[in-house]
């Protein structure tokens, strides 16, 4: 007997058939006793095809009737389940993110939860009742429709459960968990049975995209239990937690990320004095281009290089921009390279297991692959290579650190 | 300056080209100084569309469930229609029954509006904003959505008026007004400058569908000035209002109304004993059948006949039930026809010129046609007839009361 809040994303509620599978599901988890709030998506393309007929009408479409819009999507899927469950004899009932309520400020199509009235969800629960909410959506203090921006059921879900004190917050998706790295580059892929918050966020962030980032740090933030599931599979899952002193005593890679998305550039003969990495990144930051990785070395002859990556498709535009720094600046030259790829070692262990970086800089060496660039975090190593050694490199990496072999007993849950 | 509530129907905002033109229409009358709320419906087919999604669901779905479904029809037409007024340099925001509010009851899917609370609206009009409301639907006391059934967006336009003490409520709809009879009938068929609410009522309840009655009695009982107008011409409509005194000492027929959706019912044979009434039409009501036209004559030899009519898709479920009824009370025999038509002649005059039956009965047999019963209120006389003469009697009353001729200059506003 325990609270569970289930978000069942656009794919998971698709069609009519789907919307049935999905209360099948939240039917056998309250015929074993547990409270349950379902958390669901609009209808996968709903929200597009509202997103287009706001933009037949106006090219920059005024944000809070935007909300008022596409807020309509989550709400037609809460009805549906709604029925879908009574007509399988689960008491079920709807609200949307202002009946709730799920207070926001008015930061329309990007909102932030601020409060959640979980009264109302109370006494439903406490009455048998399944409460299905829409995700998404919330409501300012002057009764505003507000959106909190694509992807947000899964913060709603994250939320929820913080504000409700559930026992488990449960994410449905079209994978069975997390993987110790892509399995459809590599076959030895396995399914973690749990990862930890700063894990989950570092996989999330280099491409792993299971999960919104933001929802991830707001469970961290919260100490909400989160699980990814498969919406029409069965199966544990992955749990996702708080970092476990138990599990530190193991040598504790959680998995190999990647990412060809981005984009390399280079300033080369930059005047070595104080300010410089601001004037080079200040423009380009001024311009909304998010910069990933930045790497200056030691200069030599009073003279240095400096590189960073951007996401491939702001190349262009962010050449531009370094070219009249570079002129500003007497540089010597601007070079750029789209042909890289990002890969990352993850894992909670690495803090206290200095031999991880060396552990792979020799992985990539014996194979031959060349590392262009570096840059740690505290959980994280990442090397910048040539796109085409990637499959390699995560191959050989995910053999390293023996991520195909099943753990020890003690360091599952 | 005046204060105008305009209501837009599906087929007006059925698409996004149609929403631009409503848009340019209530942009005209907002450039002119007036204050304009705008009431919608949801874009034409939409509602059907969702209703068929819960009908995939629930063979009976949920009331408070599908009143959370289909609001969200009405509430995506606000958001576009603002976008488009915008689009145009008008100020506009978007309201939710929940927003306005509009309490209703909690009668789900077929609710009655209670009270408007007008203070957001009304800081919204002051700020120069149009305000567009989603028609059709409310909230009740619990925050619950409800709806107030099909059509119902007619009756949130007229009540948003009498709560705004609005200087008139306009239904733009696909007609250009109230006609003296059917135009596709007959050919002079005449757009009436204005027509009481009393006379509308009538008509509408005839067939002339061009308004909900429900929002025409609404309209009556709050005294709010009501316009039927085409939504996409211009002109200035019919002009619904109280009974003016001035046009009382004019002969004033408003028109011909017909329907040939009925069907007659007679029972022959009927045992001539009090409560005999109530025991064949009982078991006709409680079998939500309705009953239109009801004629009994003075009995003979102790026995009598009883007619109704129903509507034509009730007959054989009506005539079954009736056979029952007949068997107990020994009635001699049932007889069905659905080959009827009715036709009326509706106006306030009739009150004070008795002489309109007789005109009416002899223009009628003047062609040849036979009236099978006769039934009559205040401002209506009806007669039911072969249905093949309906055309017949409709030309031949329009041209007998003179309705193809303009009126005279008095009786005209």
């Amino acid at each position: 007997m325990s609270l569970i809040v289930q978000k069942f994303g656009g794919t998971s509620v698709g069609n009519v058939a789907r919307i049935q599978q999905v209360a099948e599901k939240v039917a056998r988890f309250r015929r074993e006793g547990h409270g349950i709030v379902v958390v669901v998506s609009a209808m996968s393309g709903e929200t597009n095809r509202l997103i287009a007929l706001a933009h037949e009408l106006q090219s920059q479409p005024l944000p809070r009737e935007m909300d008022v819009l596409v807020s309509t999507g989550e709400q037609v899927t809460t009805a549906l389940l709604s029925m879908a469950l009574t007509e399988l004899g689960v008491k079920a009932k709807s609200y949307t993110g202002t009946q709730v309520r799920i207070l926001t400020d008015d930061a329309h199509t990007k909102a932030r939860i601020r409060d959640i009235d979980d009264q109302r969800l109370h006494a439903d629960l406490d009455a048998g009742y399944v409460v299905v909410v829409a995700g998404f959506q919330g409501v300012d203090d002057n009764g505003n429709i507000t959106t909190l921006g694509r992807g947000g059921s899964d913060t709603t879900a994250v939320a929820l459960a913080a504000a409700l004190k559930a026992d488990e917050c449960q994410i449905y998706t079209d994978v069975d968990g997390v993987y110790t790295t892509d399995p459809r580059m590599v076959d030895g892929a396995r399914r973690l049975e749990r990862v930890t918050f700063e894990e989950m966020l570092e996989m999330a962030s280099m491409g792993s995209k299971v999960l919104q980032i933001r929802a991830v740090e707001f469970a961290g933030k919260y100490n909400v239990p989160l699980r990814v599931l498969h919406s029409f599979e069965d199966g544990p899952g992955t749990l996702i937690t708080l970092e476990d002193t138990q599990q530190m005593e193991t040598p504790t890679i959680a998995g190999i990320a990647f990412n060809r998305d981005e984009a390399k550039l280079t300033m080369l003969g930059v005047p070595d004095t104080p300010g410089m990495a601001s004037r080079i990144l200040g423009p380009v930051g001024e311009a909304n281009i998010e910069v990933d990785v930045i790497v200056q070395n030691v200069a030599a002859d009073n003279s240095t290089d400096f590189t960073f990556t951007v996401g491939r498709a702001d190349l262009s535009r962010a050449r531009e921009i370094l070219q009249a720094v570079a002129d500003e600046l007497n540089a010597r030259e601007i070079r750029a390279d789209s042909r890289i790829a990002k890969v990352s070692v993850v894992g909670v262990g690495m803090r206290s297991h200095a031999g991880v970086a060396s552990r792979m800089f020799s992985a990539l060496a014996e194979v031959g692959i060349n590392i262009q660039m570096i840059t740690t975090s505290e959980i994280k190593i990442s090397v910048i290579i040539e796109e085409k050694y990637l499959e390699l490199a995560v191959r050989s990496l995910h053999s390293t650190f023996g991520l195909d072999k099943e753990p020890t007993d003690e360091s599952v849950a």
